[in-house]
């Protein structure tokens, strides 16, 4: 069976974390939108069948249709060796791709603080107060956290010694914030060193460097979840 | 064996989604930190063992600590009844209550536009303009998505016939926005005719109907998710 990832094909966004679970899984797919059907492909299905996603992405399995993204990943995960085979294992991993399901909004929130349907040139100041409290309070919870995790476990991966979805969406994030916040990321990831170390330990697995190499791997830019706005970054 | 429940006891907060389930499953639980042990023992177990949860609430079942309140409601619903037994209707009800994760972080938004760290009385201007943009974009986005499969499964819960977690959710939602905003949600929900239905048919519930009669219920208040302030409400 070959999965249909259904996600806006200009941007990285929530579709990365799908993107880099089924790359890591080597899992054949079609990233539809990207194809010669557009996004119109994708918002045509959206509204059909007896399970309609709120919003993409969205993954196609045989004749399941499954929406957002922590909940593919649960799925995807089971399958493809990316998460416990224990209840507890996968309860564990699920959770904290949970806790990086509210980061990453978060991290939207830095530039659209007044809300997603505004641009960000609406809301700049704002933005830049939304932007300086998330740096101060929520960046050190949130990494901190997941340093604490990685140095509990002797640190090779999040939850053990086994690689899973949640450090694939790890590495996206390291990524994205040096994207994003270069200056303000060089200094606060000094603080971090597991979770660096975690970001070089996936981006050299074979099949996540030779997507990260890849077109299907679409760049960084300003309509994503990590926009690099210089103002933001001061 | 009986659940513990570890959340903030002042408030309903992102802790009532599960209370709500609880109490329909009719499962004996204790809500630990409205105990004589108040937010200590809660803090104190969140730094402890295998598995430590990044914020409440979280539930103690047996030897596992699960966290997340939609993980939470993943693990309840598979044991009481309280989503399909299919794999399908498992991921189907976990995605609608992911959504709805999404909407209780907007709503908080509403209030906190600047981020979860400063006052509300800090943020008033632009908690003003985000609410303006969560009436007039996503409230209609979400409620109306809701309102649409309900229509289309004939209308008694969200997914067909058979009450699930989402269903306690989405009348706490309902709940919550008329009390927040009690002229808005007025004027609103009679555009949603099902969903109030739905509102309706949970508060009718016995054992739901014995919990909102009951102290264990805590009255919505100003340090919760859903705040009542009434130049957010004009």
């Amino acid at each position: 069976m070959k999965y249909e990832l259904y996600y806006w094909p200009e941007i990285q966004g929530r579709g990365e974390y799908v993107r880099l679970a089924l790359e890591e899984a080597g899992a054949a797919y079609l990233d539809v939108a990207r194809g010669s059907g557009g996004s119109g492909a994708m918002m045509r299905l959206m509204r059909q069948g007896a399970t309609p996603p709120f919003a993409p992405p969205f993954l196609k399995a045989g004749k399941l249709v499954i929406g957002q993204t922590a909940n593919i990943l649960l799925y995807l995960g089971a399958r493809h060796g990316l998460a416990p085979k224990t209840e507890a294992g996968r309860l564990w991993v699920h959770q904290l791709q949970l806790t990086i399901t509210d980061l990453v909004l978060e991290i939207h929130d830095t530039h659209h603080p007044l809300g997603p349907s505004l641009y960000y040139e609406d809301q700049k100041a704002p933005a830049k107060k939304r932007t300086e409290d998330f740096w101060d309070e929520r960046v050190p919870k949130y990494l901190g956290y997941f340093e604490g995790l990685l140095k509990d476990n002797g640190g090779s991966y999040v939850t053990g010694r086994r690689i899973t979805y949640v450090d694939l969406s790890v590495f996206q994030i390291v990524e994205g914030l040096r994207y994003a916040f270069p200056k303000r990321m060089k200094a606060f990831e000094k603080k971090t060193p597991s979770l660096v170390s975690l970001r070089d330990r996936v981006a050299a697995r074979p099949k996540i460097k030779a997507y990260l190499e890849s077109e299907r791997r679409i760049a960084f830019n300003e309509q994503g979840i990590f926009r690099c706005y210089k103002e933001l970054d001061a």
